[in-house]
């Protein structure tokens, strides 16, 4: 199984994939570095999960996922980041599955995503889309002028036969 | 003007508020100590920014708001809440337009407001209906099992004339 629990040493690799992706902006660079920094001090207290997709010594990808402050049953999906150069093998959805499982694995019942409009993250919505998730409501100019918040769930106990048929 | 920037000395008095009120779990009390803990270091730095309705040398209430996390244009409105002796006075409506006028000042254009479904809450639902606001969704199970997200927005931009005469 290539995704597993993120190592402290996986932190330059992951920050690495961050930056390759192209996506993100600086800021939100940091905030996976302040992210990470958290769930090495601890995962419980930080409320901040990292997986790592490892293949031989190389890290293709990444998940950020934590259960959602004040809530018993849901989870926030930060972010599924795949490096530039392993797009195309099934990378995401690995640690999407992953994700899915950990969460289920801590009791939870629904996972939230969290994401933007702005044409760069297409390949997101559309990625959220085929792994079986609904967009609940867009905000309009939420994150800044024509950059609307996307809000998608995705129902942790209910079988998706499309996308877990095991 | 009654409602003004709280002060280090209001502590114990907003967190009593927040008991009083009698709809806060014991971990939401804690999450207004933390986020006043928060403020006193830094409203900049911390993100979080009180304001409190003074009647001499009481508090009848207080709200707590703050930018969104990576927006430029969005605040969250945390919590509004009066004092249980307190109620019917406008203490409520002075801060919201207090609190829509500081974001207002910050530049901002969006605010957004998350709370519960529980009944508990349907007079805080009612409150931000009679102030303008929109419910923009409501995720079913968000918070607890039969415990539902509702989202509100109310623009900063555009005039509302039913509550902003001005």
């Amino acid at each position: 199984m290539p995704v597993e629990i993120s190592r402290p040493s996986d932190r330059a690799a992951i920050l690495a994939v961050a930056r390759s992706v192209g996506v993100f902006s600086d800021e939100e660079v940091d905030t996976v570095e302040e992210l990470f920094d958290g769930y090495l001090e601890g995962p419980e207290e930080s409320g901040y999960n990292f997986l790592s997709y490892r293949e031989g010594e190389a890290i293709l990808g990444f998940a950020c996922w934590g259960p959602t402050a004040l809530s018993k049953g849901a989870v926030d999906l930060y972010w599924i980041a795949t490096a530039a150069d392993a797009q195309g093998k099934g990378v995401a959805r690995a640690l999407f599955d992953a994700v899915v499982e950990a969460a289920r694995a801590a009791g939870r019942w629904l996972m939230v995503i969290w994401t933007s409009s702005r044409p760069e993250y297409q390949a997101a919505r559309d990625f959220y889309r085929r792994m079986g998730c609904d967009l609940k409501v867009q905000l309009a100019d939420f994150y800044d002028r024509g950059d609307d918040l996307c809000v998608f769930t995705f129902p942790l106990e209910a079988l998706n036969p499309k996308n877990h048929p095991r």
